[in-house]
């Protein structure tokens, strides 16, 4: 199944894509696809017609995030090795893990803010994987029970802030609006091969990323395991898997993003983001 | 002001002391003490007699987090001068910022895990900075109204997982209950210098840390405002605000916790925490 969530910010009414395309609104059986419902979502919709629910056109609307903030942003590193090249940084030998905080989450066309003092801001068009089940402590054989399924998403990052101000990189993933992320979910049963989905970014029309989730170091069952023996994956998480090559800290000279830019992304079957940078 | 939360756990139920020192159930007034309700807190509570609440007897009851789960958890690392010279790190130039999950928080007798894997568990005490008011990008002269209060908190870290796997600090930090918390929540105008509070910690009786807010390197006015360039501080919020010396990592040689040990903590004002080891 396909999810999206269409409405102005805060009034963002849940649709699914039903069997001829169209578009129906799911806000009568489910209040919000996110935290509190993706843990029994297919039960709830199992026993529901969708071409009888009503008819939504998305076009001319705004797109919220397709999953309502989640609980935690888990971020992998370097997780491709020509991006840990382009880094400067050595490949990991396990996952790195770092966090951006819920209200870092943006819609597929909302603006990326330019925050105040920023000097150095970046992109990185991620895999976005939404966790369906809890888990700690899970074996790499079942983690992808867990998956309820991906999106496309930006770690927007402030490489200033994120490098030279104490070495946590925290500081520079969270800014509110940082991880632009959609426009669709879809479940895990829809993507045949996760490690196998082209990804591209453009910045101003000129494409700046264009690689594959098959570059992965580490690959998403093996994260979703990986992350469980140290923290509580829970419903509605979201776990970016890192980006391929071709952020603005990697060319030579570096590119930076300044207000009035414009970025797209596409991750194959995950649909397109078209966001504009502005001056926050 | 002080307020705990008193029952099993998903089942806390929130008091307020009243002038005669016995705790009152405000469940009646407010559902919980958290991200939902501190920005009204005190004008709920404005018009309500406490001594017309029901009495609680908290003793031989379980006390939870003083606070329902944050949405975030904000930690500032090496922020007392001693502690960075017993880690071998510089004293820092700003606030390093990294993050604990809410599903971290723990209550201030439940046990502290030893994860499967653990081999260098350690202890920090912290006063935690309860935040009531939204802050993005505010000044630090009006940083201190943005605080409702405060609390003891333990940053249990596991220094193998926060040091050797990668070099972002997230990993070692946010198993769940490494952030035992409580048992008291304490108002901002109850804590007349937030910067003079006297700090504890023993481990099986014998003490191990024992210091003062007052040699902290960057004030809580400053953290506050300092974080709110970077990221959007929400009400419910906490901030731990770094430890003082005597972590066991610091110590001739290195001390680590195991299944069975007994933690003890105290903050001048704030209360007693008491939480033994369990292998998880």
């Amino acid at each position: 199944m396909k999810f999206m969530r269409i409405g102005e910010i805060g009034a963002e009414r849940p649709v699914v894509q039903a069997e001829d395309g169209s578009w129906r609104d799911i806000s009568g059986v489910i209040p919000e696809i996110g935290p509190e419902t993706l843990a029994d979502l297919a039960t709830r919709l199992a026993g529901v017609a969708r071409d009888g629910l009503p008819v939504v056109d998305p076009d001319g609307q705004r797109h919220g995030a397709p999953i309502a903030r989640p609980r935690n942003i888990w971020c992998i590193g370097l997780n491709y090795s020509d991006h840990a090249a382009e880094a400067g940084m050595p490949v990991p030998k396990e996952p790195i893990l770092f966090t951006k905080p819920g209200s870092a989450l943006g819609g597929p066309t909302d603006p990326i803010p330019l925050p105040r003092g920023s000097v150095r801001l970046d992109w990185e068009v991620e895999l976005g994987v939404v966790i369906g089940k809890p888990a700690l402590n899970i074996a790499e054989a079942e983690a992808m029970d867990h998956v309820f399924g991906y999106v496309a998403a930006n770690d927007i990052s402030e490489r200033d802030w994120q490098i030279e101000r104490g070495g946590q990189w925290s500081k520079g993933k969270g800014y509110p609006g940082f991880c632009p992320c959609g426009p669709v979910l879809v479940t895990r049963d829809e993507i045949a091969d996760p490690q196998a989905l082209a990804m591209e970014l453009s910045v101003n029309g000129v494409t700046m990323q264009q690689g594959s989730t098959a570059t992965m170091i580490f690959g998403v069952a093996h994260i979703v395991a990986y992350l469980s023996r140290f923290v509580l994956l829970e419903p509605g998480d979201l776990i970016l898997t890192g980006t391929p090559p071709g952020v603005g800290m990697g060319k030579t000279p570096p590119v930076y993003l300044s207000d009035g830019d414009r970025v797209s992304l596409s991750i194959a079957g995950l649909g397109r983001q078209d966001t504009p940078v502005r001056a926050d």
